[in-house]
This record gives C-alpha cells, structure tokens and sequence, in this order.
C-alpha cells in the first residue's frame, strides 16, 4: 500500500484554508421560497427576525445572491485549532470490501464537540459578540449542538443557555457535563423557568420533553432577556453558509491530488453537514461546469426527502416559529422511540429541498440496524468509532462501493463522516446485544404528520 | 495573531513520518536494572519471557544496546491513518494566561482509544500476528489501553481478550461497548474464568477488583491457552520503544520551525507516554549534544517519584511478576479512592527511574483539584476536552508560564497532552458540583506500602 501517491489523509496547510464561505443560493435558477410570517402569510422581512436572531446572521439568512462571504479574521483564528479537518482515503476499508471504488471521506469529528456543528456554532457566537450581546439560548437533543455552541461562547466570553430535551439530559449526563465544563448553563426543557415550560409542565407533569418544546424555551428566554438571542444549529440558510467550509476545504484538497469524485453522500437531518459538504461541487453543477452525483441520505424512520411532502410546514412542533417550505413528513411527526441516532427532524433545509425537487440530488432511506452493522464494518478497518448519524452517509457509501464491486467499475466515492459516536454508546449496546430493531412509519403515520401541515392557498399538499 | 509564523498545528507530510523507534537505553551509560526472577532473584532470560510474551516483543525488551529499530511497514501503514499527530500551538491559553512563554503541545488524543496508547498496541497485535499467535490477552483499569488493543487486534485478526477490573467494567459501560464494536471479549475481573479469579472471589466475594488481581487473569489466560500471549500497555522497555514515535514526530514538527523547548513536560503513571515523549530530546541531552528541563509530573495522591523509594519491586499487587528496580510505593499501595484519574500504578518505568536516579529528570506531584482546575481552564480556551491524566501535565505547563509571567522570561514549553476526557465526564461533574477532593498520603500510608517491598541482599531500602 506504501506505494500510493494518496495518502491517508490530505491536509491542507494553513494558508490553503477557505477565506470565504460559499453561499449555493447564488447559483440556484431557483431560489429557496422565502421563510413566511404564520400570521400574515407574507416573507418574513429583516426587521422581524432581528429581535430573534443576530442581525448579521439574518442579513446572512436572507441573501441569495452573494456567493462568495468573507469568513472574518477571528473567525478563521479559532477554525486553525481544529481545522483543516483531514481528507481521508479508506484504504482499509477498501481492501475490506473487496471494491475496485477508491473511498475518501471527509472527517469533522475532531473536536470536542465531536461534530461539524462547531463550524457554525463559532460564527454564530462570534456575530453575537460582535453585536454587543451578553449571551444566546438554544435547544439542544443529544447534544452535539449544545456541546459546540458552549466551546464557541467560552471562546468569545459570551452566556450561553442551553434548554436539553429532559430525556437527553438524565440518559447522557456526560454530554451535559461537556457542556458545563466551557461554563453553559444547562437546563432540562420542560423547565419552569419559562412560561412555555410552566404550562407545558401543567398540561403534561410527566413530560420527557420534545425539541419542539425546548426550541419554544429558548426563543422565548432570548426575547425576554435584554441583550440575548436565539441560535440554531442546522436548517438555516446561515448555517448551510458556515458548513459550507467542509465542502470548500475537501474540494482544495481533492484538486490538489487531482481527484474528481463521482458520487458525493452525506447524512441528511436538517441538512446542515449535507449542505456544507455538497456546496462547492453543487456550484460547479449549478453552473453548467462539471457533474456529480449527490446522495442524501436519511433514516427509513425519519424520511423526510424520500416520502415526505413539498410544502409550506412550521419548523418546531410547537408551531411559533415561522414557515418554511421544504419536505417535511409534518412538524408533529416522531420518529419511533426505538430510533437511536439522530437526523429526526421532521423537516429538510429549504435550500436543499429545493436542489432535491429540481433533480440536482438523489435520496435513500436506510434502516437503523444496516446503519450499525456499517458503522462497525467501519470502526474495525478505519479505526474511527463514527456516529449513529454519520453511519448513515457510510451505508450508502458501501453499498455504493460494493455495487462497484459488481459492475468492476473504479468510481470515487466521497462521504462525509460528520463525527464521533463516544457518547452514543448505549445505541451499540443494543445492536451488539441483538435488541436494536428497524421501523418504517406506515402509510398511516405519515398520514397523521402531513394532517398537521397548514392548509392554505398555494400550500396544497 | 495571524502574523504569527508558526501555525496553530504543526503537521508532517507522511514521508517526514518517523521510520525507526528510538531506544533511549542505549544512550544511556547507567543501564536500567534488569529484571529479576522473583524465585531466583536472577536476571531474566529470555527463554523465561517467551512463554508469557511475543518473541519480538522480549527481543525489544531485553535490547539495551541498539539506538533505532525499524518500524515495520505494516505497523507504518497503520500509524499513517491516525498520525502524525499534531504538535500545536497553544496560543489562546498563552492569551488567556498573559505569559510570554510560548507552550506548545503534541497532542495524541485523536484517536478512538482517545490516547497514545494505540501506538504501542498496533506494535504489540502487530509482533503477535507474525508470530502466528491467534490471540492476546491485558488487563484494562478505565480503559484507554483495552480500547486501543482492540482496535489494533481488529486490524490484524487477532483474538483479543480484555479482563476489565470490575468497578470501571460496571461504572464506564461506555468503554466496554467501543471494545465490543472492535470485537473484544471484555470479562469483568475477578471473573470465573480463571482459577485466580475463582479463588479471589471465594475469598472477597464482594470484590470490585483491581488491576494487580486483572494482570493476574490475563498471564493465567495467555499461559494456559494455545497461541495465546499476554500484552502490557505501559511500564515496559518495549512499551516505551513504541512511544517514542510521540517524541519523535515533535521534534521533528519543531525542527521544521527552528523551536527548541526549554523544558519538555509529560504525565507519568507507569510512564509509557512520558518515555515516548521524552525520548529523542532525552537522547541528546545523554549524549550530551543538547539540554533540556524534563519534568514528570505526577498526582500527589500516588507520588513514585517524588515520595517512592529506589528498589526491586513486584510489578503487580498479586506479587506473581518480575521484580523489577524502580520508584516504587509498594506494589499493595492504593491510591485513595476519591482520585479520579489514571496514573495510579504503584511503580514506574525502570527506565525512567534510572534517569530519575541519575539527575536527568525533575519530578512534581500535583493535587486533583488543581489538576481540574487546569484541565477545565485549557479546554475553555484551547477547546479539547483533556483526559484527567493528560491534565496533570497541563497543570505543570501553567505553572511553568505562569513563573515565566513573573519572571518575564520567554521560555518555549512543550507538554504531552495524552488523551481526550469524553469517558471521564463523572470526575468533571464532581469537580463542577464542587464534590472533589484531594488527597496526600500520610507518612503512615507510606510506610505501609514500603513494608510490602521484597528485602534481599541489595534490596535495602
């Protein structure tokens, strides 16, 4: 294997690193629909999201024809500490495999927060820093975003408050403690140190929690609070922008050793480590200048792009937060409690939703157990014990690869592995231990999450 | 910042990767003791060694005479998918601390064993594979160790059985499960498995165990089943061999930049990362070439070198391996329970303790909270989570900046950050909750662990 000219992991030098992010939507013919006021149906303009949001990042929300946007200085000061992330060839893998496929993955699990979300968790906590605010509120599920954004305040001084879906907090008390070790304030949601929590708490004393009701408590803290706003971790325009630094880094890489990959695959939730990871090449198509292959891929538990609707959905279950439109299976709809990862957000990215409809990107549905069985494939030639969410994207790249097997043709695969699964052990416990099951929402359970989906003119569903 | 030369990471190409091992013994003009048969009180042979270890493996141990030994190519091929490691920077502490030190430090936590451990684990699954070995058998205390030899056992086919001291086997399932997703059969010890394991818990039924009763398991197992030997992740020459690709890699990341550090600073427990870390700095300083200030840094509630005494001692608490000359507190010392970090073997690397002897090495011991303290101020503003070992040296390196502070002097520091905490998160919550506590053996506890070291002519302590 010594004699390779690829070698396992191509890093850039400080100087090689993107100084701008890539903004898709400047070379969509198509534009994302603009997010819409729920009260009057008419696009949400500057001036009503800037009570919420930074008023960078809503700037940055509503620009669709910039493609290129400076990363400020202090900005790429911190991502020198974590960044470049390593372009890694699966040699190991490979050989495992038995495929003619040459196999690079994209690895952001190398930081505390054990994911991508860092990326822009850093520029959210910058813009606030720079707006003179005191702190920020966010709602955090398993953890990764919460953990992020907590390394990002400490870095600018700023208070951070983290509401963590109650659940999430007493089953992963270490995540938590991640999150107070850079000095956040953790509390579980339903709480009662907001009103939403209280009656919340009223209507349903032993709730668990649920996003949507922690999402609820931050925007309603931020907004109280003088000097404090909201963040989120995936969805947004904004976000896809900061994630765009994965693909563009990866691209400076691959040129370098002159590899052009044919089919590129990421792990699809929110579409945050998706978009950030397509951006660069999906310009390149967008353009007219070259062609590839994209694969969302999603759980067969949560199927947003591959069974969902296109339409107009609210982004929170509980219905405040303003309208998107996007594929989404209905901002009431659960994944079954036996589903173990993440990427269980009832909705898509706008940005990506629109790609997907336009024929610029395929989708796949995988099953949880195919999903580990992959992830430990993985761990055992690759070495690096991958996230529940990120094993989804190492699925597809499989099956690519071994379809590739077949055919004997030698195509490059691009993944992207978005992070470490240290703090997701309980969910290999139950596959090592055989107790992991697949569920796959019936006609009938989608049906009772698109029944939640607003009904108005132009919203047809 | 950014006019800075010297980046944030100092990476290598793969062709700067380190070829050969260095073997500071060989330098070294007052060779370490060797061991001893405890029934015979003679040096061991290495007929004596190969029925409990690998061939090469008691080669390397027995060799004080050759300077650089060949890594192998299947051993380099693997160390290229997770290293170089990076030496880095530590600019926002530096900031943050207001010195005009400049502290750099390798880090060797990017791995999903989360420590250095795996650079000697790869070479011991490595020798035992090519020795047409069908398994290995170790013990593991919280797990860094166990972790990486699966991982390494997984790459080379091997059978890997781990005897996991029964506290850390119930209270850290999470690091039982990443040995399972590498295929490991991990037993808590004692165990019923073994004839010593048997009488252990027909004698303390109620047992916890400790590492001496789990080494003692783990040789039963390796000597009484076919095409099985046993491994050790620490205290041994061979160990230190294979770590001195730590030091190695460092300094040639700080050649490139012309950085001489002034004093280099590692954790010590049994001494495995400290030996690699030193070893090619320490090489110049016995050939008389350089100098440099090495310190060892220990816990105060576990001080071998700062409170131990020079002699022959059992390497275990079973009292059933070599003796061996070294710092030792007795082979029955325990630490206090309430310490929560590793470093807690009684001994230390023959090695080391020569050089300690012999004037060419500082020690300090340092209490846990401080140890905290450190650790939770590097990862607020350096963003890596550090293992409660590796903090030990961070506490160090602070204190060394901060002199530096009031001194005004412009030292160059250079630190061996070991390994990431994510398995360690109750210590930082009892930290955060303010439930830790610190501990510094009595004159009396001492003296207990003093009386538990075998007297012999020679052995006079």
């Amino acid at each position: 294997m010594s004699e390779n000219k690829i070698p396992y992991k191509i890093y850039l030098e400080e100087s090689e690193m993107p100084k701008q992010w890539y903004n898709m939507r400047a070379d969509m013919k198509n534009k994302p629909a603009p997010l819409l006021n729920p009260a009057t149906l008419k696009p949400l303009t500057a001036e009503e999201l800037i009570p919420i949001f930074c008023e960078e990042l809503v700037k940055q929300e509503l620009d669709e024809t910039t493609p290129f946007v400076d990363i400020p200085q202090e900005i790429q000061e911190y991502y020198k500490t974590y960044r470049p992330s390593p372009t890694m060839r699966a040699y190991h893998l490979e050989k495992a495999l038995g495929t003619p496929a040459k196999i690079y993955y994209k690895f952001e699990g190398n930081n505390t927060s054990g994911s991508h979300k860092l990326n822009s968790a850093l520029a959210q906590a910058y813009y606030a820093k720079k707006q003179g605010l005191k702190g920020v509120t966010t709602e955090t599920g398993a953890g990764q975003w919460g953990t992020a954004l907590s390394m990002a305040c400490s870095y600018f001084d700023l208070d951070c408050k983290v509401f963590m879906v109650k659940v999430s907090y007493e089953q992963k008390p270490f995540r938590r403690e991640v999150m107070r070790t850079y000095g956040a304030n953790v509390t579980p949601s339903p709480s009662m140190t907001t009103e939403v929590g209280k009656k919340i708490l009223a209507e349903h004393p032993g709730t668990t929690g649920s996003l949507g009701c922690a999402i609820s408590e931050a925007v309603e803290v931020a907004t109280k609070s003088e000097g404090y706003r909201y963040v989120l971790g995936s969805v947004l325009n904004q976000v896809l922008l900061h994630q765009s630094v994965i693909g563009l880094e990866t691209k400076i890489a691959l040129d370098k050793y002159n590899i052009t990959p044919d089919i590129i695959i990421g792990c699809a939730g929110g579409g945050s480590n998706l978009g950030g990871l397509i951006a660069p090449f999906m310009g390149e198509k967008l353009r007219g200048e070259k062609d590839y292959r994209f694969i969302a891929v999603e759980p067969a538990s949560c199927p947003s792009f591959t069974r969902g609707k296109f339409a107009y959905d609210f982004c929170d279950t509980g219905m405040i937060c303003p309208l998107a439109k996007m594929y989404t299976l209905g901002s009431g709809f659960m994944p079954s409690p036996n589903h173990a990862g993440g990427l269980r957000f009832h909705g898509m990215s706008s940005t990506l939703s629109q790609l997907y409809h336009d024929g610029f990107m395929e989708a796949v549905a995988v099953e949880q157990t195919q999903v580990f069985e992959a992830a430990e494939q993985f761990a055992r030639t690759e070495g690096i014990l991958p996230a529940p969410e990120s094993s989804h994207a190492i699925r597809a790249a499989i099956d690519e690869a071994l379809k590739c097997k077949e055919t004997g043709e030698e195509k490059t695969i691009l993944f992207g592995l978005t992070g470490t699964g240290y703090f997701d052990m309980y969910a290999y416990e139950a596959f090592h231990d055989g107790t992991m099951t697949d569920y796959i929402p019936t006609e009938e359970d989608l049906a009772q999450g698109f029944a939640g989906i607003p009904k108005f003119p132009g919203n047809e569903i």
